[in-house]
């Protein structure tokens, strides 16, 4: 999708956080050629906040990193963060968390650290007994080979079915003063409703007090992952986390603090939207971006709900692939939510052309202007529910023949 | 899917019941060398029930129908059932809503009936002007072409993009008296959870009170079409028409009655489990059968809910397409309902195989013949949640990529 492309990175030294560092290799656990395993390291001072999938059912690295996340981490030692790539470590009982605690005992040792500072993220298979052995034996090599320069190999160790890496970069200015955010996702499946099969990662040097972080982190995370939708599967694993080295201190007076916060924190969000969208654009099939915003709503519920539905269809996404404007499809979505909605009121957009109103089609669309515009590789519809003021918008791919290809035969 | 196929009608003449008759042809408002238009005529003495999609924006003939079904309709005159495919006459207003009452005037002087005696199901495109001018232009062709035996030709003229007709017979004896069940039906996309697009109906010849035979249709469906999902969507113009000609009465002592009336509900119930496994295993693009039962639930609406998301899931469908035993996604299914089970007590199964207990894999599945079994055309999962004693069982297809070659061009 050449339209809508990760921003091409020129050089992985724009990409540099101070006190954050990244080394990867192949942990010969599943892929054999390229590297799966990730340790990010950050200095004495920071901490990490974190966000994670609603599963019931979610793997042994979510529940190591959410029970870590509540106890307060050592400030004065390092943060470390290990993921690996191939196996969910999901689903395979006391061993699954056996393996987190053995990794941790041993990466708690060589870098001096308490297992507080430690926290894991996995994606692959669900269900298959992660070789954790073979993981442990890399950390010396990894320690051995930090770089503060090594996001954009971070990005690529962390990758599935994804297609292409997913990074971000940001400077900023704050009160005349100079903060960066950085960060890299995967994910291009399972991608529904809260997050998806995605790891994020999104580190900055903007010194901030943990609570406020946590908060942003999870404030963040509803308006941007929240809102994207693949296949309406949801993952076990989904993790975004979010650190800070705390090595640049804004230096404000007291009553511009909330207003430079607030200016942060539009900056967080950013880097989410945007990783957010480009787990869309990678969807595994996707030949199309497609932005739905239902409008003009009685409540936020309603809006979300019938934003997702239509995101949701396997009809309208297939409907997009085919670049067909059948917008039939839609009223379907919207009927099928059993949200009551006044029929005769609400008008359907794609393209920015109105399809319907008054409970029926428009006669005078410009059927081939229309079709033309279905070509484009971003789609947008627009549902004005004409009840209220409340919007909501939802992002999500079309689905494609690709999409079933490569699921059909995802573990062999 | 031969070993699932329809059973082989060998002639018209076995699909007679007294008192139903059939008219088809080709009405030229949307396809050109197939019949399209169907009339069905029932008796004087006769009645029909119904049951209709639960949809917010239903189609004109569904709200045509509902309405008409709600008023008590004429004994002594005809009952008329008049469907078209390749319209859905949905969402389309006011009109669409004329375009009935043009019909049913036509009907109405044609047989000499009253409108409460005149019902519509229409199927295809939503969102399209009907040309009801060119359906009423056939009334009378169809009238004088009237047959008893025109079963098979009604079941091909409600097609859409159904690969074959599907069709139900049964002949069966309650107290040593014998009475016939016949029906039809179509349907293979936008199948859940309620109906799908979906038109059936159910012709007998047994007498029953009107009452009663609207009680058993409602909880006939409850256990046959709405237990099926294809793609998850919810047609605008799903529609269950059961209909009695009353011709043969059942001789039996009033103590016998109940039991009596409880063996010709397990013979409806029989009628559309039948159809509606026909729908599935011809849903669009579908190579395989799949039958999820999830049992030992502390309650239906728990095992309800975790089977639908089960049959839902694309990844699921498509890991099944693919012939690979992935249940780590039937894992993320349950997941993702956000129904708390408890993980460590739960068991799953993929064609009796269990393939996990104790919260992670079974080290000992025979991997070959587990691989082997998948290659077959029916695929059963077992969900056992160890928890209470409730059971659900819902059907569905696997999702190829053909599915996505016939929507992403329907309407071209």
């Amino acid at each position: 999708m050449t339209d809508l492309s990760n921003r091409l990175i020129k050089s992985d030294k724009s990409l540099y956080i101070n006190g954050v560092s990244y080394a990867t290799c192949c942990s010969r656990t599943k892929y054999k050629n390229r590297d799966d395993l990730l340790l990010v390291v950050l200095d004495p001072g920071s901490y990490v906040c974190g966000c994670f999938t609603t599963s019931t059912m979610p793997s042994a690295p979510v529940i190591w990193s959410k029970k870590t996340l509540k106890k307060t981490s050592n400030c004065k030692q390092k943060v470390i963060l290990c993921v690996n790539a191939g196996n969910a470590n999901a689903f395979t009982g006391q061993e699954g968390l056996l393996a987190c605690k053995a990794k941790a005992l041993s990466l708690a040792n060589i870098f001096k650290c308490d297992e507080e500072n430690i926290l894991f993220a996995s994606t692959g298979v669900i269900g298959e007994r992660l070789p954790y052995e073979k993981i442990i034996q890399r950390f010396d090599y990894l320690k051995e080979n930090l770089s503060t320069f090594g996001l954009r190999s971070a990005s690529n160790a962390i990758l599935t079915t994804d297609l292409k890496p997913k990074t971000y970069k940001s400077s900023f200015k704050i009160n005349n003063e100079l903060f960066t955010i950085s960060g890299f996702a995967k994910g291009s499946g399972m991608i529904f409703p809260n997050m998806a099969t995605m790891l994020a990662f999104i580190f900055t040097d903007f010194a901030i007090d943990r609570e406020t972080l946590s908060g942003f982190t999870k404030k963040a995370v509803s308006e941007s992952f929240n809102r994207i939708s693949v296949d309406g599967d949801t993952s076990t694993s989904d993790s975004v986390f979010v650190g800070t080295t705390n090595k640049k201190e804004l230096k404000v007076a007291r009553e511009k603090r909330p207003a430079a916060l607030n200016a942060f924190y539009k900056e967080i969000r950013k880097a989410m939207v945007d990783l957010a969208k480009k787990i869309v654009m990678d969807g595994e099939g996707a030949k199309k971006f497609v932005e739905v915003t239902v409008k003009n709503a009685k409540s936020l519920v309603r809006a979300r709900e019938i934003s997702f539905s239509i995101t949701n269809s396997l009809l309208v996404k297939t409907a997009i692939a085919g670049e067909d404007a059948n917008w039939g499809r839609l009223v379907m979505a919207i009927g099928k939510t059993k949200i009551n909605v006044k029929t005769e009121k609400i008008k359907i957009y794609m393209q920015d052309s109105l399809l319907c109103k008054n409970g029926q089609g428009v006669e005078t669309v410009d059927n081939a202007g229309l079709s033309r515009s279905l070509k484009k590789k971003k789609v947008n519809i627009v549902v004005d529910l004409a009840e209220g003021d409340m919007e909501f918008t939802a992002w999500t791919s079309d689905l494609t023949e690709d999409y079933i290809k490569i699921n059909a035969d995802y573990r062999s």
